[in-house]
């Protein structure tokens, strides 16, 4: 089984300038390639693309989205890698969380109308020079469950200085601390297995049937609560 | 294969108090044994126990954590199930999460090494009359990935209602909101596929040996951080 | 104007072990007294108390919160105080302010009907081995200023290590960490400016007022939406 | 005392599309103008500019934050207006506060030394068509407080519907919502007092000072810290 691994890199840096998150998905995907010989791994700085703000899968003028929206489509493996800024993950991971969220809306047609990110696995990677990897860590996987991943334990590998200013990842020799050392271990293990494992037995869920389930019931709802806020315009002195 | 799940309630009210959370355990409880009618479902409240403060496997003096740790060391499927107080997840949850970190403190032995949780998935139950669903699944699924769980796509399921006071879960009816029973039926189904999946595949990383060279390393260098730090007090003026 | 302050240690520990984040505070405090010398300051730990869990001002059965209450309702600067936990703070701190919601639901008479805890100022202090101190920092804050709490700038004081294990506040020499020496300075300054402040323009808001007026628009939403509900069971196969 | 707010409204959409965010906007400077008549309110969009990721005061290359900080500069009451996305701030929202963070590195000479954006007050507005507000909010509080700003009480000011999919503030009649009215009323009347109360009593710490203080121990120690790096990329067998 040939697997494909895909790091999204949301460094604010243009590719010009060192990214510290760069050299953390290095270590990472190399761990992946020695357990893994034959993964095919590829990582990409978001910033090198047209970014558009929104949600639609294309949002068009000159939009860049459909290109990465297309490598992570084809991927078993995705990591999503960020700074930390002021606490939380950067701006630039933001967007691709809500880029992310456009795949939820046309669920393909298929036997099981799965959303089109089920059956792979996704970890996350996350760098700064201080405080707030669990923040990043955590809602990121969490969004990525959402859209369809699945997340096996221990695939966030991260490293943080201490509290205030200080050097960051590759000043800091952060490729030599061993709790970043040993998370990017269990992070290239676990999500080569975790991959293996949602493709050897794929989830048999239909979530286009409970979408249209759920829709049908909420356009009736909708309508009687539509009905009834016009009529508390009227009733209520506002 | 006979699968067990187990959901634990944190409501912060006692037995004797009727719990919104509870009502949407039994939802989602109703649907796994719908779609798995072989499975054993099992579900307690966390106040109905003698609770003590701490990380230790066991906090002594009438602690009655051993005896909840050894139901979710039992299943297949773990739900931790919550209300929402200010926001974020209600304190009996946090307390719960603060007691398993005790189980990574205590690897087992064995041909693995691994947490004791590996090999199981979890899903999380969030209630609450407004805002703050998110939060309180992000940072639980994310804990209890750290803890070993595997956890499927779309494994939250949560109500609240619109911003600021209102009726609760069960005076909302909040059995019959599409979106929340939507999400309990993909809950129960991706818990149910994903026990399969890490029961016949079990992940194969050995944490334990990772655990020691990282440990190794570490005591050199906090060794020598421990000798520069004396020197400073020495050198700088404070 | 002679003012207090009131320090809450929301650690796991008992008094009878030694509190990372009681050294914290002991510095926070120390600066207090240098800058404003007849200040009174009072710090207690939490967990020496009959706690419960709740939203009531008194859950009864010899709950010792009231006690605690008091001595935050006759502060004029409150600093709660916590370790992190898995990332977020300690479910002790969780608990303070579960408790603390249920001060917004008894508004006091009088001319403006405020919170009890207008008129205040309110900090924070954070200690853990690693990563955390933002989230824990930003939701407390957040839920304190709901409150009633006024949040002068750079109020939040803590200290971190790096990723993953490693020594405590106290081993690592935390009292002699730049940055978070610098905080304690802010803190300790920005509060006492901050209870002056509001002691001597306190807000003129009358929030009791408001209330009223937002109960009466909801009672009569409320039954409406509860009509509705009933309507819908009936209409809606389900 | 003429008093100035302005609101910047984060909504991912270019000018040219109906913003939910706007609209609440809308409610809470109307309530400031009948508060205070003799108040300017404004509010822009940053989709508006050009907007560069990155965290320096000017990124050249066209970057138009220098316009749009200016104005934060000249106001004494500033709101932030975000939509949700994905349970947490929308990116454009992140990226105004990464970009903020650069007023904190370059400390204006004064009397005082204190970061740009002190004795000014801050409060926040959100919407989402459900949960995430609580998140929203207290994180950019947070971020605010820590650049200079003062947090009054009751100045998050939010609309979310319930679990879900479903309709938006503007559609979902927010502006008759009665939470979501009574707290634009208290953002709006705590912010003016706020800015009366900090301009009236500006805070006296030196920020600088404080900063310089903590630079020069830093330096010393980062330097030491190098060396030991280089010790131990010897002595450990990596």
């Amino acid at each position: 089984m040939e697997l494909k691994a895909f790091f999204l890199n949301c460094t604010l840096k243009p590719s010009s300038e060192v990214s510290n998150t760069k050299a953390l998905i290095d270590v990472v995907a190399g761990f992946m390639k020695e357990y893994e010989p034959d993964i095919r791994v590829e990582s990409d700085r978001f910033t090198d693309y047209n970014i558009k703000f929104g949600i639609a899968n294309d949002m068009g003028d000159g939009d860049q989205w459909p290109h990465v929206l297309a490598k992570i489509q084809a991927c078993d493996i995705f990591v999503l890698c960020m700074p930390i800024w002021m606490g939380v993950r950067s701006s630039v991971s933001q967007i691709v969380i809500e880029r992310l969220d456009g795949t939820t809306k046309v669920v393909p047609e298929g036997d099981f109308g799965q959303f089109q990110l089920y059956n792979k696995v996704a970890g996350v990677i996350v760098t700064g020079n201080e405080d707030g990897a669990h923040d990043c860590a955590a809602n990121t996987l969490f969004n990525l469950a959402h859209f369809g991943f699945t997340i096996p334990p221990n695939t966030d590998c991260y490293w943080v200085g201490d509290a205030g200013p200080g050097p960051s990842f590759i000043e800091a020799d952060g490729d030599r601390h061993p709790y970043t050392i040993r998370n990017a271990k269990l992070t290239a293990q676990n999500l080569i297995h975790g991959a293996k494992m949602v493709k050897q037995m794929p989830y048999p869920v239909n979530v286009k049937a409970l979408n249209m389930e759920m829709m049908a019931k909420n356009q009736q709802i909708w309508q009687e609560q539509a009905k009834l806020r016009q009529r508390l315009k009227d009733q209520i002195k506002w």
